[in-house]
């Protein structure tokens, strides 16, 4: 992948100039409108980066405890009560050690955790709010806590029992998962991915504390390189002497349509008057549901892209986003924007249905396809940030490329969905020229060719990492 | 009700002061601690009132058209498309129309409706939040969609299709039920009483507007005068030239637990340095489910409780709240304090499991029993309101009168539950003496009484007001 380890390592060479005032709101998903909007800042410190957004709370949160303090605490964990993560638990642990979820400083308390649930932001002791949508909780069974007995800490420990870190001045309170799920993701129906991989058979207690990581958690999957911190990627960003970060979030193979949009989009922050805009293309790299391409399959996919030049090397940073995937649509677009501004992005591209599926029982979607967006221009917590609504991109069959929907000629756009996609895919058959480089198709095509080799055909398990 | 006439007729002659700063936070049910706490304002207008906190928004909103307009908009709304109101809906047309929900100038657009379902507050131009807990909302079905086309406005009609208002500036959207019901109520499951009344057979759109409603709503009971606006209320706060105000929701007969902890908060305030500290005494008034005391016989209740002379005439206020029952636990107890402020309550007492009740499927409480107090006390836009907590009261054996419940000592305690006062009014059995004053309890006997005769002893249907 030597394609995208030169994304983050080319540096142009600008001047450094501080971020503009301008605040996006969506108005039509047709249109991309800029406009210049007061909004009052729940925030005031002084800036100390050059030209990077601050962190929520001020502060990156970094949880790794210092090198020399790792023994010692290494020791101190092989003396406590014993919790074994499950893979997306360590996911979290990864998330909250590197600050993506700043000002968290560990699992939740009752505290944060109902806040999460009713507000979906958490209020600082400025009295300022910092969105918080998803639970970033730790779920522990009855026999776990009649161990813990009376600990103020626990060690949390790996599949093989290494110890990962140390939560401490825990708080035990009741996992409320029917209120858990109803308030996250508007349903309770069964069959909600993340729910069945995590809630539904997890413990009726919920742990909360503060965290010390003991050292940074790697998955040695050839990927781990690519999982730059956000500390990491602010330093990038001021490397190349950023004055705009646009994140794109994904889950699934790029198309042409999202690269149009990618490149419209440093054009627009050009036209605004930044200097020298960064896109951080950033696919999630946690758990993602079974009939998701898995992330290494996408990965190669992307570097097909990158390396066919789609998207200029020199204003991309590709980086992995280590969440786990809940699938909560207008909650969970909350959490996807917030964690990147704490990587350093002020302006978020978001699309029709972020972080949507079908509903698991009625045949529809889950979450109104505009809520997202809606929901994410009014979060509170996330006034810093620019949104920039998606314009629909479509396949245009008068150019025989991908190209943003023109309202006015409907009959010359074909929409090509997810999973018609898929199903060109599984059969070996081609899109349309011009909707994907023809090497990132190739790697699709390969991904489900090897599933029909190795498994008949069945999807396979979620890949959680 | 001469007596209750009485309660806010006296005004006692106290010289005016401004309220305290003082902040209330919760930290055991068995401890009413007070402390100052320094919170953020959101909320910095110039005080115009004498000592009264000022409502949300800073004004109190106001949508009864002048008298001189009402022929006027009589024969606008004749001309208009026609929407008839449930008696709920016109419980919500009463609540908007003075002002309880201010900001809020009518039933909610899609905008209000997902800051509400999502952030329980609604930001303000200012960039401020306004506490927005409950869904207030009007519900249409595609034939009423239809009927409206293309206009711009509706009219809204009582059921023998008198005109009521005019709603303007309107704005059709999806009744996301599911969503709706779940992020309200933290489940769907089947059961809750104001989803069944109100939301499961409602049409699948909502209208949001700006309200004129053409008469103030009366309901023609007896207890019209009862049910004092916000202004009215503000008004004879302020004739009394209270200093506090403190709030108490109840939609149940009145013990002489609840006279304990309503006499020992006005003695805290007093010890806290305010002059004249007042009792807004305020039953629900609007939707309750079929097995509470409807309210009519709670009135009864409460007046021969107040004849008794277990509250003090002179600082009390009794007041019907129009509002309907949603029975939304933490969500709900937000609104039920919100509507207070714009009444001129600065504080609000808070019990166990506020707005709770049994889950409807499962074997326990909906809520847990402190959630509600905690969500009340980080809620944002309520930041100005001082959160009461409940000291718990129960049936002390050794002074055969209610006290608060002492853990030293639980042995001495009776705690009489709701379910069981019930069952003792049915059999037309006494409660220990000192529960509840003689004449208080007569009415429920006589309550059940009445339905063992009219109705063999079935539960009556709801009875909305």
């Amino acid at each position: 992948m030597a394609t995208m380890a030169a994304l983050f390592i080319k540096t142009p060479n600008r001047s450094c100039s501080f971020p503009k005032t301008h605040k996006t709101h969506f108005t039509s998903p047709f249109n991309l409108s800029i406009s210049s909007v007061a909004q009052p800042k729940t925030h005031s410190r002084t800036r100390i980066s050059c030209g990077l957004i601050d962190p929520d709370g001020g502060k990156l949160v970094e949880l790794v405890v210092d090198e020399s303090q790792k023994g010692t605490k290494k020791r101190q964990a092989l003396s406590l009560p014993q919790i074994k993560l499950s893979k997306i638990d360590l996911q979290w642990v990864h998330v909250l050690s590197e600050g993506w979820a700043s000002p968290l400083k560990g699992f939740m308390r009752e505290s944060q955790f109902l806040q999460t649930l009713h507000f979906n932001s958490i209020r600082l002791e400025d009295g300022s709010f910092a969105n918080m949508s998803v639970p970033i909780v730790l779920a522990i069974d009855d026999s776990q806590k009649n161990q813990i007995g009376g600990s103020t800490s626990v060690a949390l420990v790996d599949s093989k029992d290494n110890p990962v870190a140390i939560l401490s001045g825990i708080e035990i309170y009741k996992h409320v998962k029917e209120e858990r799920i109803a308030r996250t993701w508007g349903t309770i129906a069964p069959g909600l991915p993340y729910v069945e991989q995590a809630i539904t058979n997890a413990g009726n207690w919920l742990i909360g504390g503060d965290l010390e990581v003991i050292e940074p958690i790697k998955y040695h999957d050839g990927l781990d390189r690519l999982r730059l911190s956000p500390a990491e990627l602010r330093e990038e960003f001021m490397r190349r002497k950023a004055d705009a970060v646009f994140a794109f979030q994904l889950r699934n193979p790029v198309h042409n349509g999202h690269a149009l949009l990618m490149t419209d989009t440093r054009r627009r922050l050009l036209e605004m008057g930044y200097k020298n805009p960064v896109l951080l293309l950033h696919p999630l790299g946690g758990y993602t549901k079974a009939d998701d391409v898995p992330l290494s399959w996408r990965m190669r996919q992307h570097e097909k892209v990158l390396e066919d030049g789609v998207l200029d090397p020199e204003t991309t940073v590709i980086s992995i986003f280590p969440s786990p995937m809940h699938y909560a649509g207008p909650t969970e677009v909350q959490w996807h924007a917030k964690a990147r501004i704490n990587a350093g992005a002020n302006f978020y591209i978001v699309g029709r249905d972020p972080a949507g599926m079908s509903h698991p029982v009625e045949k529809r979607d889950l979450y109104d396809a505009d809520h997202g967006k809606k929901v994410l221009s009014m979060a509170p917590g996330l006034e810093r940030l620019n949104i920039l609504p998606f314009k629909v991109a479509a396949y245009d069959k008068t150019q025989s490329k991908m190209a943003f929907f023109d309202p006015s000629r409907p009959e010359d756009f074909l929409f090509i969905s997810g999973t018609k996609m898929r199903t060109l895919a599984k059969n070996g058959e081609n899109p349309p020229n011009g909707f994907m480089c023809p090497g990132g198709w190739q790697v699709l095509v390969e991904y489900y060719d090897s599933l029909a080799h190795t498994e008949n055909g069945r999807v396979p398990e979620p890949v959680p990492a």
